[in-house]
């Protein structure tokens, strides 16, 4: 294998291969990436076992062949070079691939090409349902309702995100069992069938991520029975999906809204990130006091000390306390633009609802936590 | 105690007294700094025994008082605090200040104020010699020294670093025993009088994070038999002197220099910067080749590989390869801000020199590694 590449194209395929990568298995080889020549390019391929991505880029290829090398180092010493084109030249026999920029040169070692394991299959591109549509919702979708999977469990389905795409539109929903995150938008420019499936967090978290390197606008989803296939003409990501069935989340939000309160999203969010420097460690509780168009918010933590803060709310249903982990309530709000949210109360130990003041695609439930008087 | 104080001033007297405390000690007052009026000031002090340090800002105050409390965790509160004036109350009873800024209200809970320990006392202010100079010179030198003194026994001499001001010039030097950094400057404006003393480097990196924050031009030194006291008028810093006598440093400079090497500093760095990614992390060892007029630079790390970096130079003595702890000599060139640096160069087992290719008030001599061939 002998090639010359550009630094930022090398760079762009070591960004994207180096997260998925297993670097402490029995399987030595799973920690590099594998580096092959294909035509006049250069193919990059890893994998975790449960995600696997491949990609490509331009090259000179003098003659062809294929390495594994540790794609962390080589992308920490590629970042380093001067912005000149770099020559890689494999030495079959130690295993090991010069690479050369100017007037600094590096051997490093890798391990045989021969042990990888052949992470996508051709046939599982060509079998299964597709859907093409664009990025930009499947991002944000992602944005607004990851952070809700479970993350204490990764082969619980609620560990993963539950992703239904029906006509022009897309929902998803992840919960880890004490609050649920649900977002709905439409898709321009759909084709293909409709599916719902749960997809692990992990998996949407790495297609957030190389779409950030690759700045595709359009992307293919291939379904099958147990994986899913992302794939654009820069990169494929296959994964697999989570299975079991997903809890019908949609019983549990509440239809009828006794009580509602609109509040400032900014001054909410400042007021529980004061009240996290006060709050019990060990609970992570914040009080709520709701009363005519005052919200009082309250923590304290044995021998600091406590906090209060007041806010002015429209608020004109009966007096009521609830008490939240403040985490999730600020988690909710940041992920949210609009200038004002409602929440929708009931009772103390009633399921509660964050949502934008003016848009209902998304919502956020969370579970009030129990407060002994 | 009751005062009224406006935001920036209050986080500026926390920031000074928040490091200076003693987190996990027996007396848990010390992890605290301690708040008292006096006359329409507000005094703010601490201690980790080593060191303490004594600073102050104008308030309106309505109620004498004291009680020490936690200084990071008020400094967290109020600078997430809006930007207005914040009210402080205490009550004596709870060892608990109220402090109240727009619709936020906080109860800290402290420890009274009697069971914290008088760190400066008067008579040491006004016993000592004492010496004024400006800030802006000691910062320097500060900088260009501290990081080569020992830290792995903070109460051998060699932990400190060596400071001798004599007519209007002073000199610091620092050694871990591995490498020695030598700098001398000029005092335009000194007063005093001359004295040469062993200073703990965390005093004097103290000493750099205050004057950073208050902005000082110019500084006295009052120096005891035990003690150094820095003193403008926005704080006083008072540090234990270190017991012992420094090494006579100037004896291991090589006084005739044998190979002079002239190289680019920064190319160098860089060069150091992609061996250090391959470098065998047990030993940090690069080896370096010069001869005539080039300087070959190599590292290897074992399974992982090996790199080379070629750089012009002008060198024109007999071949020589010695090896260092490259990370000696990164911290060494970035301490310099000259465009080309002079190696002084004897035997590969030689105390080699690197200094600035046109000054000769900075100098860092690194000791070579022995290599097994």
């Amino acid at each position: 294998m002998k090639f010359l590449i550009e630094k930022e194209e090398l760079l762009k395929g070591l960004r994207i291969v180096e997260k998925i990568t297993l670097q402490r298995g029995i399987q030595l080889v799973l920690a590099n990436f594998l580096l092959e020549t294909k035509e006049d390019e250069i193919i990059f391929s890893s994998t975790d076992y449960d995600n696997s991505v491949k990609t490509s880029c331009r090259a000179s290829i003098e003659k062809e062949g294929k390495i594994t090398l540790p794609a962390k180092k080589l992308f920490d010493i590629v970042s380093k070079l001067p912005d000149k084109p770099i020559s890689f030249e494999l030495n079959e026999e130690k295993s090991a691939v010069m690479v050369k920029s100017g007037n600094s040169k590096f051997e490093i070692i890798g391990i045989s090409a021969s042990e990888f394991p052949e992470i996508i299959k051709e046939e599982e591109l060509k079998t299964g349902e597709i859907i093409k549509l664009e990025v930009e919702p499947i991002v944000k979708a992602v944005k607004k309702c990851v952070y809700s999977a479970a993350s204490y469990e990764t082969r619980n389905v609620i560990s993963g995100v539950f992703c239904a795409i029906k006509n022009n539109s897309i929902e998803m929903a992840a919960t880890d069992g004490n609050r649920l995150s649900k977002y709905t938008d439409t898709l321009a420019s759909k084709e293909g069938v409709d599916s719902s499936v749960v997809i692990p967090a992990k998996s949407l978290l790495e297609l957030l991520r190389i779409v950030q390197i690759t700045e595709d606008k359009f992307l293919e989803i291939i379904l099958n029975k147990t994986k899913i296939i992302y794939k654009t003409d820069k990169f494929i990501l296959i994964s697999r999906l989570q299975d079991g069935v997903f809890p019908p989340y949609n019983q549990l939000i509440p239809q009828n809204c006794e009580k509602v309160a609109v509040v400032e999203r900014q001054g909410l969010i400042d007021a529980l990130e004061r009240m996290a420097i006060i709050v019990d460690g060990r609970t992570s509780i914040v009080k709520f006091n709701f009363n005519e168009n005052v919200l009082t918010i309250t923590a304290d933590s044995p021998n600091e000390g406590k906090g209060e803060e007041i806010l002015e709310i429209e608020y004109s249903a009966e007096e009521l306390d609830i008490a939240f982990n403040y985490k999730y309530v600020l988690e909710s709000l940041k992920n949210m633009e609009e200038e004002k949210v409602k929440i929708w109360l009931s009772t103390s130990l009633s399921a509660t609802v964050f949502l934008p003041d003016e848009q209902d695609n998304y919502l956020c439930l969370i579970m009030p936590m129990e407060v002994r008087a």
